[in-house]
């Protein structure tokens, strides 16, 4: 049967190619996807699948989810999560980026899928495609989340707040990534045991306005938000595991000759732990009333996302592993877990997913790619679609009824 | 003569007015005074005036200069300046405001004449009016310089570039402004002894952008002009004067998890002398530069505006005294000059005036007003337009072949 | 009578200079001015006064006041102030240093009288000296204090609080300087109408000390009470007058391994008047709460001076520079008071006696002088002497029964 | 022969004791040991050994080395490391403490060995007394360096620049800890793998003093310094593994109303590896400089210890660990290497040998403590010096002439 898979998801590539190439010409910036969610909900309808749309995420009117109700009592939910949003970057222009040579390029000026989101819901699509043929095999009900708003961590916990993951059993998620891992035994898929926690969060400064000739009359906004920069990237490193910290936009002030009155800072911790993370995001918020406390100026911080560390269950890792290692003779599997050195939202799911007693994992998809993620001549190489989609289904099988002794469809 | 002088100001008045409101519906910032210039010139020429427009300051196509030669052999020049540009503040839109209930509020979104120079510029027509009657006698030559751009102190300097100014005797200009004198003996015009240097610049801070989570290859923008805003308000304050500093405006950064590679700041110095001025200078370029060195960036800084410490001529001041003391009966004139907590263009006419053999003096017009310069309500009493045209024109006649004894017309 | 006092002054001159030059070889700093209180008290005894020693000082035993009781119901308490205290400075060894090459240099190692209260200390026994002999032509009570501590503004609000000043409807003191006013027309003496208000102030904070590998554990005194000295250097200007602020001496930490469990900075801030110097205070404060605070510390704020702002009576000046100009021929008494840019401890009693309805005023004293206030070349020329004793002992004697037309002794 | 030199080190052991005990009574800190360097060369001297004393150490007068020539023409040098510094730490007098109640407590007042170096010496002497008995069985040349001042990084670089390691093909050199392995398998040697590297070094600051109601005229070196401070904690966090950096004293200026002309800080910077610790230490001399001459004052940076990180021969452990599983019966070795979380001033030497073609290691000998290192109740568990001084005599013995299969003595 998992031969089978691998066949069909094989036979699948030049669809993967397509539907991955349309979402490449429409993307949206997060909580805007209104276009994606669309034409996925469409595909997903047209292929016989329950779509759920309108409000699937708490407060917002993007992203869906499909279910695929196979049946028998007591059996399980398995999530998969994919993300659909693209990012505010201006696509590159020179004739050897490929979307554009290929004239595949994004119609929506000022925007680009510059972190491979089109693929992810590409593999979402595969997987309905293909779950939906072997739902005579399955049993319990498969829920596909495509998921807004990943970038900026943001998206993850209203989909958690719906109840998204309450019932799961399972969980995967995944993201295409440009690893180099050298030699001919790169693995096409990589579980990850820890990832960044992360905290992204505006600081709003508020002084009091006057002019630059009556200092004392004002307070400035400018002198507490520069005094927030330097004590924030000094927060002491914390000996147990890495810590990070970027102010990464400031913006503040009236005019050249006004004291000001306002100030506005984003900003992001990280942590290579959620405590370490809360370790950061204590001493920044800490440090931040005290800046504008010292000049007479108040603080309101304003949290913007925020993902906890992932951490893949690891026996479901090691099962996973053995089953591809045996079923999909076209895809190499790493066994060792590796530590992924960014954030990613889908933790806040499987977290809720192991906290409840659930197993799931996060997957690395390691390919070849042109420039590095969030690069405006970003692209990848389009074989990793099917080895993923082969992945993802075969996992599905394996926990809702399939076994790897059963026979051929 | 003199009382004559006051008689056709008066008469004048209703005129002034209207020239006033109309400029008034017509504001524009500093360099884009087009209509403003197109407008003048017209009056300018319909009174007989020689009339040099297209590029009177260096650099720049806005602004005139009007020129009336009476004539005699070593004759004088007296140069008069009133500046012409509006203000970038939206005017206000409550019905108390005159303007807007007088049916005389700003045509241009935006923009508004809320510094007075509106009124500056109709005493310019007023005295052209004025002069041109009395041309007959007087000797030399009256240049008038209607001056663009004298916010932001950025207008004076190519004016004297031009050399409107090396060959001139005499020199005055003034400002409208509300200060409250209180009591009957509240003067109507009052000379300027020192005003506040000041050195307006633009820091652009070039660092190296990379993601968040690479620190060690990017060089924070971000991080060095924080670093620099408290650095320069820490600049140790001169003992021997008032000085100031004022980083107005900030902006930096490309995203919340990109370490920064650009940012800009707004700054201005100011002096109770040229020379406190030029120590803070001194010191804000020291610290800047080693600012954006200590972070691995770099900084340009940009010049924005300039103006001396203004110091008018003592005895000039003295003798314009006994002429309006006894020459002009509706028109108090304070004998003791005073320190302006400000900072105003006009101050490098006057020294380069000064420092050729030449004479002048800054004027202030105290009257009431509606509220305090630059504000979206700012407004004036129009009272003071004819007394401003009145001691202007007899300080002409005065240093211009007239004499207190004359007959009158 | 003035005459007569002017006359007994001159005389006196030998004895000023070699009370003067004991009481430089035996400098004492502030509240250990036991040998000097000791040699001034014995001396007053010997001339007859009443002398209280032990606690004339609030909590101190330095320090003594000597009353003359001139008798007469409701007569006035005319109050001298004379400050006694050395400086920890090490006196010059070079020849040139007319206290060593005439043998009256310090004979305590690492202590000099380089401020004049060594002069101060000797007009005051000169005072009493001639207001002795005075004594039946007084009516009321002459009150002499000789202060210790001034340097550090710290001795006069002590004095203050044992009352000294409570019943005091007079009060004169002075200070030796060396300002250079050039000309014949220099004068010897000058009121002062207002000096700097001055807090000075050390702040201790406590941080938390462990091993510098494990930052996270320790809270940084250090990082604390750097962030403070930036902050409080970039205190807004006031554009009301000057304000300064100096952290002369900062030291924390325990080794170079170890985050730094402890910290301490001297300070002094000051203000052109009262209400500047609270300014400044009430910043400064501020800023070191909330630093500490920001950096997990907290800080004791430990006052260490005070002075408000010199403030001498107006009518007072003008009295006593008519019995000046009268009375003393041999002394140019300035008719103009003068701003003094230093800080006097002396403000806080004599706003005692001007809020209690009293007047006074504190004099400065201008002769040549060797190098600036508090070089260890410090020396000032001594005929300044009998001339200070002249102005003091005229003034008791006209506030005190005497008058300007009574006949000599 | 292995059982051989177990037996003699357990002989020893009353020795080992002894001789240790008397070391902790005469602690001497860095660069200071004498009487400890006159008692290990006098123990040296008498069991036959050739001493250099006088100037072991590059530009010092303490530490010593002694020398077994062992004879064979191209055979190797062996080197040994022990560290013999003490602490400037008052030692603990509650009569729980160890070396108190059993009388061998610290005989000079404020300095104790609460770093194992009395341990360590010890051991030195131990594995010179079985070398030399073993001495006919080896060839070669033994070094054992007794190195001064370990503490702060300082000893080793000397040693090298004398020239002790250039030779020497083979090095070990361990410290005693405290670390807690848990269980029955406590091993009693660890090879380590990694330390931190650090670069400890002190900062001075020249600025100009002045009176600070004259800021202008001077330039604050607590300005200066402070400033350092903070943009010394905010150098960005490295991506590729753990940096740290601690100001742990600072001290400045000369009176609290005197502009600061002097500041001092002492700092250190740590990396995980010699890369990063090179990548602190370059961005701390930039930051230190700029913020220098920001503030118009310069900075020496005077340079007070360093080490690289510590990286044993992978080889040679395997080796060392066969030797000791097979040869000794009493002693764990631990197989797998370790990252040691502090610096160690041996791996200067340890690079010397390597970079040479050598070979070598650095061991550490957990083992009971009674509190951490460097307080002042430290004491360990003597049991650890015979299994310390069989490791290094077996190595020795090995490396020199010996092999697994030789008969006994």
């Amino acid at each position: 049967m998992y031969a089978q898979i691998e066949k069909m998801a094989a036979a699948l590539a030049p669809k993967l190619t397509a539907w991955r190439r349309h979402l490449h010409t429409i993307p949206e910036t997060a909580w805007n996807e209104r276009e994606t969610s669309a034409f996925l909900a469409s595909e997903l309808k047209r292929m016989g699948y329950e779509v759920i749309t309108g409000n699937p995420v708490a407060g917002h009117d993007t992203g869906l989810v499909a279910e695929l109700r196979c049946g028998g009592a007591d059996q399980p939910v398995f999530a998969l999560r994919f993300d659909i949003d693209g990012l505010p970057v201006e696509e590159a222009s020179d004739p050897e980026h490929l979307p554009l040579s290929l004239g595949f390029q994004s119609r929506h000026a000022g925007c680009m899928h510059a972190c491979g989101h089109d693929g992810h819901a590409a593999i979402g699509l595969g997987c309905a495609r293909l779950l939906q043929k072997l739902r005579h095999h399955l049993s319990g009900t498969v829920r596909l989340i495509f998921q807004p708003a990943e970038e900026g961590a943001r998206g993850a916990a209203p989909v958690v707040e719906k109840g998204w993951l309450s019932d799961a059993s399972y969980f995967l998620a995944g993201h295409i990534t440009g690893r180099d891992y050298g030699g001919s035994e790169e693995p096409d898929a990589v579980p990850v045991c820890s990832s960044l926690a992360t905290t992204k969060f505006d600081a709003v400064f508020h002084g009091r306005s006057c002019h630059g000739a009556q200092p004392e009359e004002g307070a400035s906004a400018i002198s507490a938000l520069s005094a927030a920069v330097l004590a924030l990237n000094a927060i002491p490193r914390h000996s147990q595991g890495a810590t990070f910290l970027n102010v990464g936009r400031i913006t503040a002030g009236e005019g050249r000759n006004v004291i000001a009155g306002f100030g506005r800072m984003e900003a992001e911790v990280r942590g290579a732990s959620t405590e370490l993370n809360h370790y950061m995001e204590e001493q920044a918020f800490r440090i931040i009333r005290h800046c504008a406390a010292m000049y007479g100026c108040t603080a309101d911080i304003l949290p913007q996302g925020h993902a906890p560390s992932l951490e893949s269950s690891p026996d479901f890792c090691r099962e996973l592993a053995e089953i591809c290692g045996k079923g999909l003779s076209s895809v190499r599997f790493a066994e060792k877990p590796e530590v992924f050195r960014a954030s990613e939202d889908a933790a806040a799911m499987l977290r809720t997913v192991r906290e409840a007693g659930g197993k799931g994992a996060f997957l690395l998809f390691p390919t070849h790619t042109a420039a590095p993620l969030h690069s405006c001549r970003y692209d990848f190489d389009e074989t990793i679609l099917p080895k993923a989609v082969s992945i993802f289904t075969a996992a599905v099988f394996h926990w809702c009824g399939g076994s790897l002794s059963q026979p051929p469809l």
